[in-house]
């Protein structure tokens, strides 16, 4: 028992290094330049490559530092949620690289850009996502199965959403956000044991968690127009995806507020909605971040998603607990499951406003029941 | 009284919505082309987009992660300052996007581009840094009114500094620094009651706090060349903005810390010198930054900062507090306000040193004038 | 005594400003144009700077924030790393820029660009690894002295690696880390008192401390491509450096994972190796960063330095304390001593497998002697 963990972790990385070597290469072909000012067409790759290495800094210092620190707001879980973190990151970027690539190309080899390095990124976010339901509940040999699983069963959803529908999710509203709250979800299912009920010490807060926590909540925060643009089409979506997330979250920090201390007996603000449904704002855009062709719409959807996300930690979470059996660590539920779900919606209600396309909205439909439907089932297969 | 907090806030945020859709829009026209390579004129806003991005987001890090930290050191205001900041920040980018842009649109709708985000983000900067003097003085719903009051006569200082004196101020070492002391020492001078005379307990620093605040100190310090550059002209000014900046604070660190161990009896250094004044260099060289045209130059301004800062500390906060009634809870006016009145000072010097123009000399001089004319009326009218 | 430290930094700081008078300045010819967009020769240089900035910024974050914070894991030393790390900086970048651009320039006025920022930053990173070897047994008056003999030295045998062998080492594995670990050990071993061999009660950790630490393990583990690309060339180099480092350090996290489990007698995995371990990846990876063709290889090198890593920090560093007397307070020998030299030496290995020239093999190990010998020799001097 004692070997499990490093034999199985020692066994997967050389897996990983067996997979880069039959699929994954470099371009090697002329047309990466070395002349990236030259205004003939193969050098618009490099620039695109120039031009993607910041948003992808930016997406990584998110998924790396932004969601580790977040989960370090119970006292107990501090060095788990950090130091699991990493090794689910780490994993999964390779496994995710793999996963999302073979899908693409067909089973060929396949060349390696920035861009899969974001989409890459984009996966393992998903298992830190589930991973915040189940934080405590599990060892982290189950957290190396979880991540190879649900990498699998993400990328399926994706090339489902994107390839199958044609559905647009820029920003992962769905295919992230609500896939990885109910896969996290129904796998906490799984694991209930009646001892959760009552909730016990280690899931209490102390004055110095709670600040290491708003590290992850400000650096999310502060990048999040960056993780909804970085696959964006570059120029007007780009720019309009970034613009609409600075202007949501915006809003949600506002409303967030104002319902924290609306639900408090006493009027005072809690830390859990400052650290969690500030960002909800980021999460409900990210379907319409290059859709949405006025602010004032970015600011409307992130005002509702900070309402929402708040009235889900105040009634939601002890429901899920005490009457679903569903015991979710870190509220995951109402920072990234409600919020994208919103994101969804929004996504059918603002085609429904512009273009009334009915086949774009029934897309966008199927594209949200694909993500929660997929999401169930493959926790529910990958709790036991 | 319990809902009143809620209720303005929500009131705020729908003020804001209204008020975005009424008079903000994006550049809807031809001339965001989604070729960025192509070399004809129109795509130079795109390419300059572009450019300004990564220059915004370390701007964004430094005013939510940065200032947000930075405040964390006195032990029993953490949550104060990481909360009220954040909410702060929300709420006054918005409303900064509106009285910035309706200003220069002369009551117009106006096109939004990540300019206006930098700008925005400046404006709420203003604001945290006169928050730093009243922390622990203030209610949030007090802060959401200092918030709305504050960056209105910001942006008409900065109007009359940039439109009406076409004075130089790239980094904001008169329109933001000094501008945001002297809003808050007016403010605090007001809300001074007698029982701050003695200090109390919640204003000191546990070690643990002082390394929460040196996140604060280490990101602004990081990214300050970003601060002083992201609104120059692109080429050769952004550059002399950025390497200027970059050896002005290294200088000021080296005197900062040779000052702090002078003025101690034991030659100790103090965490406070460490945390504020090594980012004196950052705030002085500020007006200068694209005008210096010798590293050395900045050295020499940095070096100065980084004494006059810690010499602050020493004897002018508590001449402050005992003789002025003047209470400044985080020492801002020896990190934002004397550095700030330097910048701007060097300014006039450089000006008579090189080109004599006594005009434009004049105009500088307008210019920390009427920033700091401005924010001590402004202050003196938000206090009650 | 009292006022050696203040004075000695004050004349330092006033030597830079001479310095700098005598021999920086800025580009002020025509080639740097305002035109970003223009397609003839001149502006190459300002759009190659323009790209150069963001990774200048991830490298200053590593530097400044990420060693820092890095440090901090020891519960007395939090102060002393974080204080000193910024003081060794700001002083080191200074000196850094003199003293390599004196070097290359020979002896003439020199240009600053971007480029001179990055390594005058990489100079900084060689000092900040020395100090991790002597953390806890220096003044920070002997620091100052270290830091003005290092740089010097390390410059010197940056001069030798890059102009006189015309050896490869793009992200640094011998002249910073290699170079910066050796030189700190071989101060330590004139530094060593008996006192030490038992280890004291300042070294150990605590819960928050630790946390702190994964600050700097982060920032450090995210921006480490920008570091091992900032100064390849152009285009594809810099390409695969990011992606070859990217890949590297992510299998070093799941290796060092492994082992750390495995050399536990109950399993479990220990912070120091999952702070430090982890980014034996990026070191290791430094020297073939833009050679390695396939990023398995890469895959391949980080798998390894993780394992080295650990097994390090388990048996070499208690060998060093009781057998060599020489006390290493961070563990420095195995994140940057042992990875450095693997970096090297896959650069000889990389070689013969591809190319074979003999020619080429022996400059990079000559290098590689250089490296370690002038640190050895350089910190021997140093010592006392």
């Amino acid at each position: 028992m004692r070997f499990t963990f490093p034999l199985m972790a020692i066994g997967l990385e050389v897996a990983m290094i067996v997979l880069f070597g039959l699929f994954v290469q470099y371009e090697m072909d002329q047309n990466v330049s070395q002349q990236p000012n030259s205004t003939k067409s193969p050098t618009v790759d490099v620039d695109r490559y120039l031009d993607l290495y910041p948003l992808f800094q930016d997406v990584h210092v998110m998924v790396f530092a932004g969601i580790g620190f977040l989960m370090t707001f119970l006292r107990k879980y501090g060095f788990s949620s950090m130091g699991i973190n990493l090794l689910i990151a780490a994993l999964g970027l390779q496994w995710g690289t793999i996963a999302q690539g073979i899908l693409q190309s067909h089973g060929e080899k396949f060349h390696i850009e920035i861009k899969n390095m974001i989409n890459a990124d984009f996966s393992t976010a998903a298992v830190l996502i589930s991973f915040g339901v189940v934080l405590g509940k599990t060892s982290p040999m189950q957290m190396l199965t979880m991540t190879i699983l649900e990498i699998a069963v993400f990328a399926v959803n994706e090339y489902l959403v994107v390839e199958v529908f044609g559905a647009s999710d820029v920003g992962a509203s769905m295919t992230i956000h609500a896939f990885g709250a109910y896969f996290g979800l129904a796998v906490a299912g799984i694991l209930y044991r009646s001892s959760l009920k009552e909730g016990h010490r280690n899931e209490e807060s102390v004055y110095h968690s709670d600040l290491f926590a708003m590290i992850g909540t400000l650096f999310l925060w502060v990048f999040w127009p960056s993780f909804n643009s970085a696959i964006a089409d570059a120029g007007k979506n780009q720019y309009m995806a970034i613009v609409n997330t600075y202007f949501s979250l915006a809003a949600s920090v506002v409303t967030a507020y104002a319902c924290s201390s609306l639900l408090d007996s006493r009027g005072k603000l809690h830390m859990v909605h400052i650290q969690n449904a500030t960002l909800a704002g980021g999460v409900a855009m990210g379907t319409t971040a290059d859709m949405a062709n006025t602010p004032h719409y970015a600011m409307i959807i992130g005002s509702i998603a900070g309402v929402v996300s708040v009235f889900g930690f105040k009634f939601l979470t002890p429901f899920f607990t005490t009457k679903l059996r569903i015991h979710d660590t870190c509220g995951v539920h109402n920072l990234h499951g409600l919020p994208g779900v919103i994101g969804g919606l929004a996504s059918i209600v603002f085609i429904a406003l512009e273009t009334a396309d009915t086949s774009a909205m029934a897309m966008q439909a199927a594209a949200l029941g694909s993500s929660i439907g997929t999401a169930l089932v493959g926790g529910l297969v990958t709790g036991p």
